[in-house]
């Protein structure tokens, strides 16, 4: 797959701008320097990797502005552009190279079971062997991935995409311009019951509420979003989450947070917004975190958190002095003989019973 | 959605007693005093909520007995319901409006795939896409949601639930009443293998045990249950577990229990009846834990639990202790200084190598 | 199901003696000695074990060498082998028993969707509601178990086998002889956003890259492979993931690893061959783990390991230290007392502030 520097040049946007070359000059799918091919799109952030990227040599080079000291020699099939942040170019350039949409036919196929009653909007995809429940409400431009299953009552906004093999469950709303990947539960039952004390035995709370994905929200694979015992379970828009997650019945996330791979919360917790975390962060139930926390990977959140900042461990800790704990954890042992030594050499370990 | 009074008050319980009002009263989908609409159901378990039931109006109001003071005045479409715990009252109201059971059209849908070797019971449901495979067995109501798989051999109980997109393994046991909810894999093979120490490789050991699932046992979302090496994985009657749970093969989980999200056993550990645990707890192989053991959320269990109790952290330590540990894992740094200081005082720093 | 003495007898391999009795007396599949039944194979690693298994009677007996002290005596239709490991001898033996391809009818299902783009080799299975992409490429013997999902330009070997409800994203590359099991997501997209630090809005930066799976890698139940943002993912030949577990883009692992359940990995970590660990590992991103390092249960990696070798805890220890350093945790709150006596005694918590 081959993009010209003139489709390139149409991107407009203050994290990319054309410098030099020919516009005709097309670079082929994206590869680091250490591994491209000749005419490969190759993105340099180091004097090293723009040496390597003129030797190959790349079709298209788009450089982090600040490591370009000097005016470069181009080749006539070559153009230059430049970024001030590396991911931010990709973000524009690599979307031109995605195969996402093209990977299954297109429309409504034959073999899918479509309610009668769902409602599809123009230029949605159903593909193969999804199953779409009654009264379901699926907006335009949504691809829906083969294998899906999206139960009655859901309702799936524009422009959306589900990989294959997601689940949504009945009444769930899931928002405009979202993703989802493959084998990720939407809508399954909050963990509620109740404990009879006397039998021991736990009585099923049906739970009735529904999981509300707002606009811009991608889901990884494999996570699950329990439904609300009543009400919601609510993902506000622009949050991503990684793999592996699992967001409890009646919780809250708020907006343009990142959710990093193995998070899980407790019911009824609820997360501000620009929320971001490390791996494997847990938190307790009916916690609530302020706008604006970042959390270290593995940290546990059982306290609310009230002012915005830095945070990690278990206990949670501002973030130096968590780093800080974590550091001396491995003294412990020595401590404790120093401790020993010390109370030897004061006589202090005769006192104790 | 609406029931009437009429229909609560034939639940018989000791957990739920008519106080007053109209029989014929409706009570619309439960939903919590700060965001009901008129004429909901609504549970109250503070004297604010009650009055806020009373302003909205409820239709019917679920009201936790001991805050109930003093009569109320209700209107003539209106009831009251008291008990002593609300949860126990959800238990019982909340499946009036469960909606499971409408989801998808009941009976043998023609897009399933059934082997006719297969023996289903009365009214089995088997949904769309469904595969079920020789010799398999299902018992009477019993509901196979749309693209769920159960392999050769499988038998599945009377009046259980498997919602969308379950799999269950070859020869694997479903009790009575259960359910099982999307992305859950019963009978993955157990994680087990035979390292040649000359040559690095690791030999699968095929595993040719199953997973037996007693009655009323509730999977959660997203789950993998693991087939024993030769003999059986049990979770046992009455248990529940959440989302994202891995149980490894020959592992026994006692009745009665609740394995919160993410809890994870290594091989053939034995969990007692009634356990209960927070989120993300690990368990090490060939652990015995006795009966009536909870555990915190995020310990870890690398020793028998030979007494009932409670106990938390990793090391686990019974649960007083536990949370005092960690309460004081946060001063290990000023500690340390201390430790210093002291020696330093003491002339001890300069014994040190 | 029965195997003969002279089926076993003709498996050639260190592990695997024959000793005596009748080369015509058969075991029915393997149960241990505990709860075997007349007839069975039984796996016997000790003296009371051996005496059961002549007393049940089983029908052959496979024994660890070094507990046979003496010759026995055997019934006229039994048999009896010796085996330096048993875990060895079961990765020999038990396969004879392995009905695994036998739960679906083998050859191409006429419910499956196969692009007619795609390229089969001989003898491959693809079951019932298979959904096969354009431009596939499957080895022979290779088995697709119902409902599974495979992509555009995804390529399988030979003799590999996916059991049901598995996903295999676009392009990927998967070995021979490799299994994968039910609800794991080969593929889904790396975690990858540029944040533009003005509007607090993520960015998705399209992952055009894959995941590449060696030979005879063994994948668990709801495992989560991300594919790489511009190159590969992928592990190493041999290599084997419990269930639960995610790898996120561009890492590599190397190969006849072990990564036990819940594994995780953030992005770009490099880790070597015969890597081992216990449950709930999570290695950070960017990080590089050196050949032959094993890994305690629960440990966290933020820093290479450039040494072969054990390690245990969080922060990372040589195992010895990290082991002391966890049995010395639960000793932080005496300790804390201990220092403030000493303080006392020395009339040093008068100068603190």
């Amino acid at each position: 797959m081959k993009i010209s520097a003139q489709l390139i040049k149409e991107i407009q946007s203050h994290y990319l701008e054309y410098a030099q070359g020919s516009l005709s000059a097309t670079g082929s799918t994206p590869l680091p320097p250490e591994c491209a091919k000749p005419g490969s799109l190759i993105y340099v952030s180091s004097p090293d990797q723009l040496k390597t990227a003129l030797e190959i040599p790349a079709g298209i080079i788009v450089c982090l502005k600040k490591i370009l000291k000097e005016s470069i020699e181009l080749k006539a099939d070559q153009a230059l552009f430049l970024t001030p942040a590396i991911p931010a170019a990709m973000a524009l350039i690599n979307p031109l190279f995605d195969t996402k949409k093209s990977r299954w036919p297109m429309g409504i196929h034959p073999s899918a079971h479509i309610s009668p009653s769902a409602k599809l909007g123009d230029n949605v995809t159903v593909s193969i062997n999804c199953v779409i429940g009654d009264e379901v409400i699926i907006g335009e431009n949504t691809f829906i991935g083969p294998n899906s299953v999206v139960e009655k009552g859901a309702q799936i906004g524009s422009s959306t995409y589900l990989h294959p093999s997601v689940f949504i469950g009945a009444n769930c709303i899931i928002g405009n311009h979202c993703e989802i990947h493959p084998h990720t539960t939407i809508g399954s039952d909050g963990f509620g019951y109740a404990k009879d004390p006397q039998t021991g035995i736990a009585h099923k709370i049906p739970q009735l509420g529904i999981v509300v994905l707002e606009d811009h929200v991608e889901l990884g694979a494999n996570c699950a979003i329990d439904r609300a015992t009543l009400t919601e379970t609510r993902i506000c828009s622009g949050t991503k989450l990684d793999n592996l997650v699992h967001i409890a019945h009646n919780c809250v996330l708020g907006k343009n947070g990142f959710y990093t791979a193995g998070f899980m919360t407790a019911g009824s917790s609820e997360i501000g917004a620009n929320f971001a975390c490390g791996g494997g962060v847990v938190v307790a139930d009916h916690i609530k975190i302020t706008d604006n926390v970042t959390l270290g990977g593995r940290s546990a959140v059982t306290k609310d958190v009230t002012e915005s900042g830095a945070y990690t461990g278990y206990p949670l800790e501002p973030w130096r002095e968590g780093l800080r704990t974590l550091a001396n954890l491995p003294n412990v042992s020595e401590m404790r003989k120093q401790i020993s030594e010390i109370r030897k050499h004061l006589g202090l370990d005769k006192d104790s019973p």
